[in-house]
């Protein structure tokens, strides 16, 4: 139950709560096969359905305003797009693999909820998970500075992620320079220099699908200062 | 149906979608009275039960690292705390009003849901409301300087929630200062003086329980700007 319940708070936004057990009512819905590249959902097309991944992986973005998408989620297995009531999609999802994609009316939700409520709790779990990862966002964004949201974001995935190798910590994630940018918020520019300060200090190194760290403790500290950059002409750390 | 789903998107973090059906079951929770001023849910209180406001008025906040408190709703009559998933409490909720409190665990939950799938949706409404509102708050932290964001706050209201009055728009609201601070995660200084910019330049006043708009085209031409106050020593706007 506790390990269950840690499972909505992460730390990447990557199919979030997925729902094993929506499985087996994909009988119910109207499932279609998308490849790799191809559009799943485009913004403005008529909605009003749960989205759910059989299989393969998603990007979800959004567009805001003058054609400047942001990146919202990764959904990849058993991952759900909340549609179900949204009239009009504001949403972009496309297949970065091979997908397979359920899509629930509202009354075949509610005949799978009537006959599972065990499916009705995890769907709840799922949107709570988005829930506590934006509220996070949120909070992020108006706490920290751009450079120490990378560093947060580093530590964050080497505390949930991590695993010992020799004397560092390794995380195994194909989490490319773009995406962290996306996910913070923070320039690509920026994401680019934080990396390569941090590899200077022997501090982390992120490699094409690792990271790897080297000195938590220092990046531990670095997470609570208001900027990284500034220190960088110094090459100082506490 | 369509109005019905316009309500899922609120501008100002109050009760989201409130979910009025709820209330026939009551009687299964467990419900409490909190005089104002009193404390309803504490952080680190055990929770795992959705709590459902049945009327009066809650704060939610919550802590971050070193003691700031950031404001997360207010939570009117309907409104629930979404806690069913949360073992210890991470919020701080405070009565603003003589509140009455049901608190379901998940159990109880699953009865209702299989007795009324109505409500299941709602549920789902009410959290689909959040998971809204906070992507929003994401991308709006993400793309504007807080000065912009407060005279987009004010903009979203006008629009939902103004009415014609003389050759005006009046928005009856009881939004202090620092409940635009809190909201827009700007610091109450900056609040005060794009508030007073707006007041000088004729576009805006602010009143105890009002909010008067003098000027729609320019404060909606301020939405898209990049910095408000930088243009304050000119006064100036096209």
């Amino acid at each position: 139950m506790k390990e269950d319940l840690e499972k909505l708070n992460v730390v990447v936004p990557d199919t979030f709560f997925p729902i094993e057990k929506l499985a087996k009512y994909t009988h119910l819905g109207s499932v279609k096969t998308y490849p790799k590249g191809s559009t799943v959902v485009f913004p403005g097309d008529k909605m009003l359905t749960l989205g759910y991944v059989i299989y393969g992986r998603l990007r979800i973005s959004t567009f805001f305003e003058d054609e400047r998408e942001k990146l919202l989620y990764f959904a990849g297995q058993h991952c759900i797009l909340a549609l179900l009531f949204t009239e009009l999609s504001e949403i972009y999802a496309v297949a970065t693999e091979d997908s397979r994609v359920c899509f629930f009316s509202e009354r075949q939700i509610r005949q799978i909820f009537r006959a599972d409520d065990d499916v009705a709790i995890d769907v709840l779990k799922s949107y709570q998970s988005k829930i506590n990862y934006y509220i996070k966002q949120v909070t992020e964004m108006d706490y920290f500075n751009p450079t120490v949201r990378v560093v947060r974001l580093l530590y964050k995935l080497c505390l949930t992620s991590g695993i010992e190798v020799d004397d560092c910590i390794e995380i195994n994630i194909d989490l490319s320079m773009k995406d962290i940018s996306e996910i913070t918020g923070t320039h690509y520019v920026t994401v680019s220099k934080v990396l390569g300060w941090l590899r200077r200090q022997n501090i982390l190194e992120k490699k094409k699908n690792k990271i790897i760290i080297r000195n938590l403790a220092k990046l531990n500290i670095l997470t609570h200062e208001t900027h990284i950059l500034e220190a960088t002409n110094e090459k100082i750390i506490k």
